[in-house]
């Protein structure tokens, strides 16, 4: 299934098709320090599980991963706390954007899952709850899939959104009415801020969520970050709700697990096969990245190979 | 992948340890009709691509299999209608019941997805537009897909539901007010209720589905029903939309497609795998067979096969 | 108070300064039958306690008083019933728009208030259950009021809004879903469709709406339509409901317990004073008249005499 | 009208009968500084137009008036902008609780009316932004209105709110988030806080509102804080917001404008005749006083006076 693909000539040739398309998206301005990124960045790297390495375009250059940080803090968070985490996050689609507050309302504080910002806080919660020093564990998450030492915080960003994050002060103050977070509100959007601004390559985004595709396992190193069964759980949670409302529609038309991020990027997976990020920092109208949609569902498409 | 696997015997210990679990579900009681089903009806049938048939239990009795019809709605419609489907209904989970009109009301009649009731009704509607007779066609993909002659619709279970089918008649009509059906109200419903209304033994249900795990051709008589491409996204609805609120838990706890009836009936896909369709009447807070989910979820457990 | 004011002067002054405005507002154009109606129709009549009648424009032209018609079959529900009324329908705003479902999904089929399209068809229904002719007692009370004997419903206006009536097909049935209808859904919706089709002009609105500023006693006749107290809680739910999403609008700029329809018809009370209608059909965006509100607020603002 | 009443007799009479009722309401409990307030206090106290003072209970006893603060604040921000106010906040009855984000997000940060939590906080904002000194000002008004000079807040009772309001700073932050918030959250909450810390009897507090019934004078002064189409508006605001999502029953059985506060008070006024204000900690399930929404009733239903 899919082993005798020339993974490198399809990359290159979406590249090209898809490069010199014109972009109806829309960078992320909310974010003052992101609207800094040239807007003609696109790059892809796909990762297979015997560790052939293929890329495109822009695929070593750093960007801002985002929302991607949200499935790193979730596998630590689950690998901590097993089923007892989904008492505090639930696993169900939202059908609504990502900084939603109306289903919070109804459903007391228990975010729909721990994609939405505000299951992302929750999470943040629990790693600072169980955590001596959340922030240097997830780097070194991200460090040891990748191989390398460097994979930080870019604190102009993480102070960027910290300034204009109204949004997501609400939410965790709502949350907190609620019950539903145990620490100070300060420290849990001080940490949620930061892991939105790690910084990552196509490349190392691919190499550090292998794992995913291999059963929880850190290929290079054989570090199990998460049992097979939390495995399959997490890509079906991306598999859901890894595109907030436009979930349905990615997992439509590209049909693997997959998560993006507003920095443009997405990372999404092929169980037993490969993992695969993307880039590109035009935002279609639900917030995720229109080239980079694109060049997935043309992949799947050419390859006939899909979770499905 | 799963081969090797002695599904008899893993059919067998699964029906024996659920069949006598203390069973908190209850029955469909809104159709009085459906009330009429003894509750401790349990039948289970997998089904693999190779024709290897294997059951448990009361899997060869009939049973209205109610929603699990807007698969096979759904998959006529695209057939004939192509991606110019989706203008009518859209891809994306509801995050709500079944029969709500919440969404409806925000999004201007365009229902969430095909296999919430709003989208069915749109569905039908789309059949009665392009089918000379659409209840026989209907019938007639099953009869093909099993290999029989004689499935058809319950028309008391039919009756019964007409007869206190307030909520589809408000559904329909309010589609109607805002344009997303074409058809006089009685119609539609009229077919909706007949599709629902249809009898088949979990035995019937697998066989029937086997194109789903067969890149859309039904194995016996290599018919293609859905295109590939179709067939792949048929497969991704079921696992983001397939069981009402409850789509991310079944997602996350079974890992596979599948389709869920009032009637007690799930249906599952594994692609190029199998099929399976359980039936036990008594149905959780979510509606969806309570013995059925916990089957379902223990076999991809114990396999550790699932998509993901 | 205002006693003294020359109505009469008022009136003219006001209609000539407000025919000739330019009127951004819209016919009700979902209502074939209404859509027929001239749009440079304007008319006002004031009628005070002591038996004065005032008038200018077409205010002895009859029109559809659709909505406004609600109040006279509330005030005769509530005679009936007295505060047993209450289990049916609340009485809050609704903070929705008339033809909303949104609440009633929330909470379980009981309306918010007598005056949206919910409300109004739950108290056919109450009609239905008390009175053995509510046609003919709604057109008795109604002709009682002006002393006259052929108001009556236009049979043409009442075939259209049936012929086009999906949204209140649709409300009566999903009411009917949660219990809390009782007769068929299509006997409450022929009685909703006559009541709504009733054509009267402002001085008959007027004068069949003075009982509400006498205490419940129709003035000529002296016959007591609803109690004292009944009669308070009557202009009270005017005033927090009668304009739907634009109820505290009209609360706040005119200051009157009123009732809106959407033929452009308006009635407002003031308690121990007088009635007064108004009629342009050219709607606002909120679905009322957009000459009427601009009159009416304009009145009470002259002669800064408001129950405020 | 209602002049030759014994008010002092009916207050005693009214007094009597209700202290001894069973009070099936909860003291605010979210609140830790509030709920060491004695759950048996009741007072009441109506003055009149014409300087009369009546009293019962312990309507000379302060306490924290809360949400009734919020009817001040709003007669300073509107004496300041005139109509301009409108722009940054609604006029029209939600339909929901008082601290609902619901709303916000469907309407783009304009909270429906001023007397929710959301429309407060920004009166708060255009406060801060206009006035040298808001606390003071604030203080000013009431104590001029009192002819006192001892009124202040209750710093105690202003930090424990601040200590566990994460509702209220949810809701500025997200009001900020949608631009509709000037000032830093944090200043903005602190003025809130301080509002509602404000401590008053049931005799200051209707004396203190009498220029809402005399037209925006201040009797004893003669100083206007609002002029007289300000003062009907803000009348008309409070008849249909004055509750919460209880708003419509408070004007159904009461038929005054009035405003409530958790911390069991609630202020009526009668325009042209009195101001009256009631005292009691125990709140119903909407949050209103039991005992003052069930003496208030009482009042005008003997009195057979209302503005209806």
């Amino acid at each position: 299934m899919g082993k005798a693909l020339d993974y490198q000539q399809i990359l290159d040739q979406l590249y090209n098709e898809i490069a010199v398309l014109d972009d109806p998206g829309e960078l992320a301005s909310y974010i003052p320090e992101l609207s800094k990124v040239s807007t003609d960045k696109f790059g892809v790297s796909l990762i297979s599980l015997n560790g052939e390495i293929y890329g495109a375009g822009d695929y070593q250059e750093r960007f801002s991963i985002q929302s991607i940080s949200k499935l790193y803090s979730l596998s630590l968070a689950y690998n901590i706390c097993g089923e007892d985490l989904w008492s505090r996050v639930d696993v169900e689609p939202s059908g609504t954007s990502f900084n939603s507050l109306l289903q919070l309302e109804a459903e007391n504080g228990i975010p729909r899952n721990p994609f939405l910002n505000s299951g992302a806080l929750v999470i943040c919660d629990v790693l600072l709850s169980k955590l001596d020093n959340p922030k240097q564990e997830m780097l070194d998450l991200l460090n040891q899939g990748v191989g390398s030492s460097d994979i930080t915080f870019d604190t102009a960003v993480a102070n960027s959104e910290k300034s204009v994050g109204w949004r997501n002060i609400a939410l965790c103050n709502y949350i907190k009415s609620y019950g539903n977070i145990d620490n100070h509100p300060d420290d849990v959007l001080d940490l949620y801020f930061h892991l939105c601004a790690i910084s990552m390559s196509c490349r190392e985004l691919a190499q550090a969520s292998l794992y995913l595709a291999n059963n929880g396992i850190i290929p290079e190193t054989q570090q199990r970050v998460n049992t097979i069964s939390q495995t399959k759980r997490l890509n079906a949670i991306m598999q859901t709700c890894g595109f907030y409302d436009e979930s349905g529609e990615f997992s439509f038309r590209v049909g693997l697990p997959g998560k993006s991020g507003v920095g443009g990027g997405i990372i999404a997976v092929f169980p037993t096969q490969y993992a695969i990020a993307v880039w590109s920092p035009r935002l279609n109208e639900k917030g995720n990245s229109f080239k980079g949609m694109n060049l997935l569902e043309q992949l799947t498409t050419i390859t006939e190979a899909s979770i499905f």
